[in-house]
């Protein structure tokens, strides 16, 4: 008979990407299997396969053999296209929120190690105007994040930055209310699918330092003041900036992301008091956090970098609650 | 010898289309061949030779057999990428400034009929903050207008619409200023190659009545208040109100088109004061131009149609000049 799990899996499973971490019930991560699985990836209904497989080897570690690894994942694996469709929580919403809603889904293949899965439910809000918003797996990154820097409990705002980029307010632990961006993806399909993104294939590579420069001048673009129609018009500054030699083919696609990024943060900051002092918690890898740091430094924020393997911590307290 | 002509051959030549009219000296139109032989389309240096093979029918017209037909051509085959980059006209400009400084490119191949073909340039304008606009083959169309609808000349405001959308400010017969917003282009590039897009793959269609309110209430939510950060949330809204069941995949479309012709005409019109009491002039197909029509009754301003068979007035008079 399996004896009580000192060990623990977790799962950062989105659209595009798996990320999967073997943790002592304390939250200490043991090992780590990152995949391009992402659920849009996975043949219909092969999660349950998908995941065995990844966690295996771990599965078959000696000190493991007698245990039934329990599994939290958090991530669009609980959205309508991922293994079980799980309600959103509401904001205002804490971690005991957040735990109180995750699916059970019970392991189907009697001959796998693994014990019960718990998959995480995102969060929603409704915006002013009643627009909705939505957010799976950054509630969870968010939650990890306030485990290991308690000193952000109180009051922060949050910026998970990507494809669809988050901007969260954080008031007593909880999370109060977030916006979604579509910087990331918009960014994709303007230099993949333009006549914006052209002069840039097989462009000469520039320097760091005029590559910044072109970041820079695009962040400036970006957060100057304007209606929204005016990101159609100042997009096309790329276009005529490359016409008339005041902007290298190879440095495009870095003043595009600058006039997005810097759009992005002008909108998420100038609407909220909730920046005020304190630095703004970004939650991403070392590049994109630098980039998003340069760029919110020169528009006068400061910022703090939190790695994304703090969502770990929040996934070993849903399992202790 | 070939006597004085009596017909010329006016031309609109984009990046994807062609347009070609045969055109008695006062304008008049007589025939018209379009073609999608934009200058993308048109194989390295192969601009006669496309030319002479459509419009080899008129040539050979009896009546016309002893002319050499001269040519006016307007559009991107004035660019880098065309037959002969003629350098942009500078802002405030009249139709005396365009046809002062067309090019003029004789036909090499001795067997054609044709005359001197003369290639428009098109327009540059510095915008507040220096940044460079461009316009080729808009300015010939706003020209045309101005002479089939004399009472535009003294002060208007044109609209342009579809890939790269424009909008010039006519004053005295000179256009002083035109901003251009990339609403076509974005939206073919958001409904191909995002998740926006996604749901309206094989969806239902809706009833004309679902798609007109779902654009209307997409052009509410770009013309909003906001910074210019605020379409890239916006954008998302398409995503959400999907998912909750608010938007009909089929009706996808039609909000974020909304969104973006909505951010456009705030933008636009929020910061001129040209558009003062007078309707907006747009010149379009009767299909782009109802749906601009239809935004800009919603937000409370007049507009009439001009067909843009109008350039073919300009033409006639930079032959003449």
């Amino acid at each position: 008979m399996a004896s009580q799990p000192t060990h623990f899996i977790a799962g950062d499973w989105g659209t595009s990407s798996l990320r999967l971490f073997l943790c002592q019930s304390d939250g200490a991560i043991l090992g780590r299997v990152e995949t391009g699985d992402g659920i849009l990836s996975v043949a219909e209904g092969a999660f349950e396969a998908t995941l065995i497989e990844k966690t295996a080897a771990w599965s078959a570690r000696d000190d493991l053999a007698d245990q039934q690894l329990p599994v939290v994942l958090s991530g669009m694996i609980g959205s309508r296209q991922g293994w079980r469709e799980v309600a959103y929580a509401t904001c205002p919403a804490g971690l005991d929120d957040i735990a109180a809603k995750c699916a059970k889904v019970p392991i189907e293949d009697a001959s796998a190690d693994l014990g019960e899965i718990r998959i995480v439910p995102g969060l929603t809000v409704r915006g002013p105007d009643g627009t909705p918003d939505v957010m799976r797996g950054e509630e969870t990154q968010i939650f990890g994040a306030l485990l290991s820097s308690p000193d952000l409990t109180e009051q922060s705002t949050f910026l998970l930055p990507g494809t669809h980029a988050k901007w969260a307010y954080v008031s007593d632990g909880r999370i109060t209310s977030f916006k979604t961006y579509m910087t990331g993806e918009v960014f994709a399909a303007l230099t993949g699918h333009t006549i914006l993104g052209r002069p840039a294939v097989d462009a000469e590579p520039v320097s760091d330092d005029e590559a910044k420069a072109a970041f820079l001048k695009g962040v400036d673009g970006g957060a100057a003041e304007g209606g929204s129609g005016a990101l159609l018009n100042r997009l096309f500054a790329a276009r005529t900036r490359f016409l008339f030699g005041d902007l290298a083919p190879g440095a495009i696609g870095d003043y595009l992301s600058g006039l997005l990024v810097g759009a992005e943060i002008a909108d998420a900051t100038g609407a909220r008091q909730a920046t005020n002092a304190r630095p703004i918690a970004i939650i991403a890898n070392a590049t994109l956090s630098q980039r998003y740091a340069l760029a919110l430094a020169h528009l006068g924020h400061e910022s703090r970098r939190i790695d994304p393997d703090c969502v770990v911590a929040a996934h070993a307290q849903i399992l202790r609650r």
